[in-house]
């Protein structure tokens, strides 16, 4: 019978998958932004990944576990639904809002695999984890806040006011 | 060129798709559930969800297009994983913890989803369908912590004491 140390581990193998796809999946997305605080805010978290995969490595060196083994197939959906997305909308306005639609999507993944394993680890008394973990659970999500407020700052409004000016 | 009004509608098909194969999903999720407060959160979710199918129905109906023509492969990563943490773990705290786990993923990709939709909806100034998607959004969010709440609510300790008292 599996232990909640065993799923612990299942996990943190789960979401070291998922980031190590991001990390291939994010320069694609800022290619195709339009806009330049978009590009911006994606090519930082980027660079906020690469940091996330280091800590979860320094996770996995304290436990003595390896950190591959296991394909997160949850990512690997939302990654090939963001980019069938970038494929069918043009550089715009519409295909920011799209990129963006879909980025919060993966953001969203995190925050939820974060949260498990953050608590987890507190329950399982392994304080290090749990605070390395926290501090990758608030950057997923002021990076879900900051596509928000790229939404809202005018983007979307952009994209139906062109609409509206009829230049589709 | 497509329009914000097409990237909504698409949006929405996608949802639908989630929406439909996660009343597939839910009745093995509640069948494997160890927890009573776990497999009643879960019944009472698949009921929201119905009505939740109810509401876009009413919105694409509105919009006069068809609810059907995209199949969602973020949801279908998601439910697969899933599956697979159920197969993986015996009945019992620690199983019950990881149909959390997933199941807080399943949430939280529809807080994304409903959180774009709702907000493009304002945009797009379809004040009903903007209402019925608040609506639902505030469902989801209640449900992620209702689950939450179920795991902080001793099912965690439960799962890490049997591991602690060797009854592994």
């Amino acid at each position: 019978m599996s232990t909640m140390h065993d799923a612990f581990i299942e996990q943190l193998k789960d979401i070291y998958s998922a980031e190590t796809q991001i990390t291939k999946a994010l320069p694609k997305m800022v290619e195709a932004a339009h806009s330049d605080e978009l590009r911006e805010a994606l090519q930082h978290h980027l660079e906020e990944t690469r940091g996330q995969i280091d800590r979860l490595d320094r996770i996995f060196e304290e436990l003595g576990t390896p950190a591959t083994g296991k394909k997160c197939k949850g990512m690997e959906g939302l990654l090939s639904e963001g980019e069938e997305g970038i494929r069918s909308h043009e550089s715009g306005p519409v295909g920011d809002a799209v990129i963006i639609a879909n980025a919060q999507r993966v953001e969203h993944y995190e925050i939820a695999a974060y949260g498990t394993v953050r608590a987890w680890a507190d329950e399982l008394e392994l304080d290090d984890a749990a605070e390395l973990l926290e501090e990758t659970l608030d950057e997923e999500a002021a990076a879900d806040e900051k596509l928000t407020s790229i939404a809202e700052g005018g983007l979307l409004a952009t994209g139906v006011n062109q609409e509206a000016g009829g230049k589709k």
